[in-house]
């Protein structure tokens, strides 16, 4: 290790001082807002001041130059103190934190990347680790660069999950780059936390989980400066470092006190700034600066105008589970751009994203039965446009990431999902294993793009679409085979329905995805052998749905239409097509999906007994042409 | 600690029978099936004969005997072993196990309570611990009774963090009568887990969290038997015990051997079972039999007819935030009823659950920041109709359990979720804090009942419904306050809209949730004085929708109706109503929501920013109406 050298006395007090600049900003600002979190801040003072000014290399007036280090305060509520960290360091002038909050400001509530200091989301606890170690992961495996990734921790949040998902993951690959923070304030929101001011308790579980834990006092500047050296240079191994800290700090009378959680101090807060002044010592220009990266080391990378390296390639007629396609398309897309990379959580023989494993190892990431922490190291993976991410798993399991993806969302990600066994046509597995709320999830989900692949060819211009496609992408794939309908060179785009099947004589309109499009293909043939004549619609994209597509059709076969989905009956493709005709007089939609629990049983006696095979669509047609 | 009786050998071989008994059907079951998980079955064989027919206590005739050890097997996919043993113990006929995974049959794929054995519903990985925490948790501080709950983990969901919350849980709760098995059989479903066959690994992480660990040969009968009997003795903390297995365990040329997983064994199979008989002693009855409590001393409780102590007292115009009334209410059924309780995830002084803590704190259960082993708690505590339980915390964050809450329909739990902080009226805290995606979530959910109360008054009765209504029910209130307007002998109804504002004049509905139904009621004044006549409909409940009511209100103005919500355009009220109307032509329904990510800001800036405040309610129906 090299050496430690010690600091000068000038230098501490500098740090220290920084530091209450922090807190006072931190109360100013929260009080012009009205509301915030300053005893939350004013624990991370210091932690703050260190890495900023100390051992944290990176460029200022370039916050997401790619070489440098990264931070993620997790703890998303000490906002104000983040800001004017960056505001001391020089990126913008420390009187902009007096718009904290506002509404013309970016300087929000919790962080959020339209700061272009804010790699991510954050301020939904626990979801901070989760990021920095996809980060690290990227660092470490495929830029081979010096950055390291820093992540400050609340002890509140440390009993969420996702947190020790999240250890795990970086201590089984060795992520030595990235180094972890708890604040140990120990006070949560409304009350004590569970392990109060007990840092051994944290210890002892970071080492079970792989950890080198490094006790400090959070607030002794030379504590932090030489524990953040050693981390440093600590291989093979994450550390963290556990800082116990006192919640308002060098708040006279509300330092380390309950009932202070998420409020401007008030009429307090002259009284706390006065004396938060007399501890600063160098009241003019500031000595110590940020430091810059030691080398440019992370070489560019595009990820922009990615291809299927060879198109589908695919019989009509051909049986082909579009969960098999998607391993194939992901194949060629990797192979197209080295950038491209896969996550799963265990069941990559399942989805198929075992492809990729086979293809090229490095680039397949095993995040093990933690989905959570899969999905988070896939927003990290994808942070500063280092690599194009595709996680994978059985849909309904997604769910188990709802506030993950929903964050990222707000952290603009470009993360893109596949959720395969989906719906009741898994059969034998039974309920737990269906996805039935998945596209109500996706839908619900800001900016998303979901796709709905009829057949193989779909499903490879779908991943191929989705690699290229801003914001977080859904692709929902089916167990069972579907037969191929798309010619290999059918033109796709997100948002542009599909006709399959139309005859000027057409009497209602078939709306189906995946395997229910293929039950609305079967139905209408048999409505023709009784001589009814129905339209196939495919609307490859749920969201957005192809509304002009699919209102005209509807209109031009007399205002009669027939959704089938493998979903429950809310919250999926029913629902967008509803919505989309919502403002239409004389179109109705008729919505056959799953409205009960469903059990064990094979395919197609579910999708028969729950009312979504061909025979239903057939009788629903029947029906509706009465109305 | 009572001494341990060393088992004759005569039981020892007994126990041992059993288990190989339970692997053969394993076998026979999943070949019938031509589906399922022999050898995860096969790895717990030995822990399932020693439980079933030597350490619990539970009555085989009465399965949800109140008074009688709790079963969870958290790895659901090993369901043919459980059925096995539950077969073996006498319940049902062994030839019956043959029907496993038919449509027809109760046995599914992963163990759902359709079976009188089972209590929750297992199968997506990491959940059941929390689940067993529940009831443990009631078990010792409500029933105050003997019986024990046992959880039988798989080695490759102990990756989820879900499990480490749950964990902290029974450890900070010193959970003593709780009893927690890892079969650490080393194999995931695609590859070895990341902590193979490390048990060491397993105990270092078990003590760090406070929990007594015991390593034993899961296959030995004697260790088992030994460690189950200190774990009975062993108080003030919960004993996991790390039963060191092998997948296959038995079935040569399989044992122990990668790509195994959820494979009946084919054309192995005869051999195998060839191989299992050999092992069989005892080919006759059964000298071992289940055990019985030894005594029946759970007090049997009623929580149905869960009614307010007294009437919501509110005068009209009274500005009161319907989480408040939350709290008001909960203490009114809780004094009602001694078996409500309220789980709350450190946010109780944000969600007002507090209040139920401060009229009687035995009946709040504190889950710090872990919103998975929230619901899952919740979910366990509920079991055998042990407690009401409501669960708080923001809205949003209930996200970070949406498989739990999923897998809870599965479990046909009865547990009542009530969200705050809800959509963009929070304000200042950003996008992270509000919840937009909630009534999607929970309308997706099977069978569940959604209460958007639109003020003080309608809260309370909704929570005093919310407590005598099956299955999940959600609740949705607002941070800032909203006016009184109904009175206080308001009689609600789930499923029953209430028209607030009517004329026969009426040219257009307006349907509005909680803030939204007040910025509705403000147009429609607004609108009177431009000489538009305007009908307010309240729903009250999003889910049962009352179409009945909306449909006639709306035919009554001419079709038209504006729907506004402070939630994505996807999933929530809107698209309740357009369903509703589906097959309705003229009536055209304009939907007002959230259609971009918002950002901090004041709450009526924000209304009225992202197009929902009265204003933009007033012009959508000014131009609905030359629609």
């Amino acid at each position: 290790m090299p050496n430690y050298h010690k600091l000068e006395a000038k230098v501490i007090q500098e740090l220290k001082d920084i530091a209450n600049k922090i807190r006072i900003h931190s109360i100013t600002s929260t009080q012009a807002a009205k509301s915030g979190h300053p005893t939350s801040c004013s624990s991370i003072a210091e932690i703050l001041s260190v890495l900023f000014f100390h051992t944290m290399r990176y460029k200022v007036s370039v916050p997401r130059d790619p070489s440098s280090d990264r931070f993620v305060l997790s703890k998303g509520h000490a906002a104000p103190a983040l800001y004017a960290a960056w505001a001391e360091a020089g990126l913008f002038p420390v009187a902009d934190l007096q718009n904290l909050r506002k509404f013309n400001s970016d300087l929000e509530g919790h962080p959020t990347p339209r700061l272009s200091f804010v790699d991510v989301g954050t301020g939904s606890l626990g979801q901070g680790l989760a990021i920095a170690g996809g980060m690290a992961f990227v660092g470490k495996n495929y830029d081979k660069a010096n950055y390291r990734v820093y992540c400050l921790i609340g002890d509140g949040e440390s009993a969420e999950g996702s947190i020790w998902e999240s250890i795990h993951f970086a201590s089984i690959y060795k992520l030595d780059n990235i180094c972890i923070i708890f604040d140990v304030n120990r006070l949560g929101q409304s009350q004590e936390t569970s392990m109060g001011h007990d840092v051994e308790n944290y210890r002892r579980k970071l080492e079970a989980f792989g950890v080198h834990a490094i006790i400090v006092d959070g607030h002794d500047v030379e504590e932090l400066v030489k524990a953040f050296h050693t981390a440093a240079n600590t291989k093979g191994k994450p550390t963290a470092i556990v800082a116990k800290t006192l919640k308002g700090k060098n708040f006279p009378k509300i330092e380390n006190l309950d009932n202070w959680h998420g409020k401007p101090l008030g009429a307090e807060s002259d009284r706390v700034i006065e004396h938060l002044n007399t501890l600063i010592k160098n009241s003019g220009p500031l000595q110590v600066h940020p430091q810059k990266p030691l080398k440019d080391d992370v070489v560019p990378v595009d990820i922009t105008n990615i291809k299927l390296t060879s198109p589908p390639d695919y019989k009509i007629g051909d049986n082909v589970a579009t969960r098999v396609a998607y391993g194939t398309a992901l194949v060629k897309i990797a192979q197209n751009n080295p950038r491209v990379i896969a996550l799963d959580g265990d069941m990559k023989n399942s989805t198929f994203s075992e492809s990729l494993l086979k293809f090229d190892a490095a680039r397949y990431v095993e995040c093990f039965i933690a989905e959570q922490s899969l999905v988070g190291t896939a927003i990290g993976a994808a942070c500063r446009d280092r690599t194009v991410p595709f996680v994978s798993t059985f849909a309904c399991f997604l769910t188990r990431a709802f506030d993950q993806i929903r964050m990222g969302a707000i952290s603009q990600t470009n993360v893109n999902f596949v959720g395969s066994h989906c719906g009741v046509s898994i059969g034998e597995d039974g309920p737990s294993q269906m996805a039935l709320e998945d596209l109500a999830m996706f839908r619900a989900v800001n900016g998303s793009t979901i796709f709905y692949p009829a057949d193989a060819v779909a499903t490879e211009r779908a991943i191929e679409l989705a690699a290229n496609t801003k914001g977080i992408t859904f692709t929902r794939v089916n167990r069972p085979t579907t037969s191929v309908i798309y010619a290999n060179d059918f033109v796709f785009a997100v948002g542009k329905a599909n006709v399959i099947l139309s005859s000027p004589k057409d009497q209602v309109v078939l709306i189906g995805g995946g395997i229910t499009l293929q039950e609305s293909i079967a139905a209408a043939k048999q409505l023709e052998k009784a001589g009814i004549h129905a339209r196939v619609i495919d609307p490859f994209t749920v969201k957005p749905l192809d509304k002009e597509t699919i209102i005209n059709n509807i209109k031009e076969v007399g205002g009669r239409a027939i959704v089938t989905e493998d979903h429950y009956y809310e919250g999926g493709l029913g629902d967008a097509v509803f919505a989309a005709t919502a403002l239409e007089r004389n179109i109705i939609v008729k919505h056959l999906a799953i409205g009960e629990l469903p059990r064990s049983g094979q395919p197609n006696v579910l999708l028969d007994h729950y009312g979504i095979s061909a025979k239903h669509i057939v009788l629903a047609a029947e029906e509706i042409l009465k109305l």
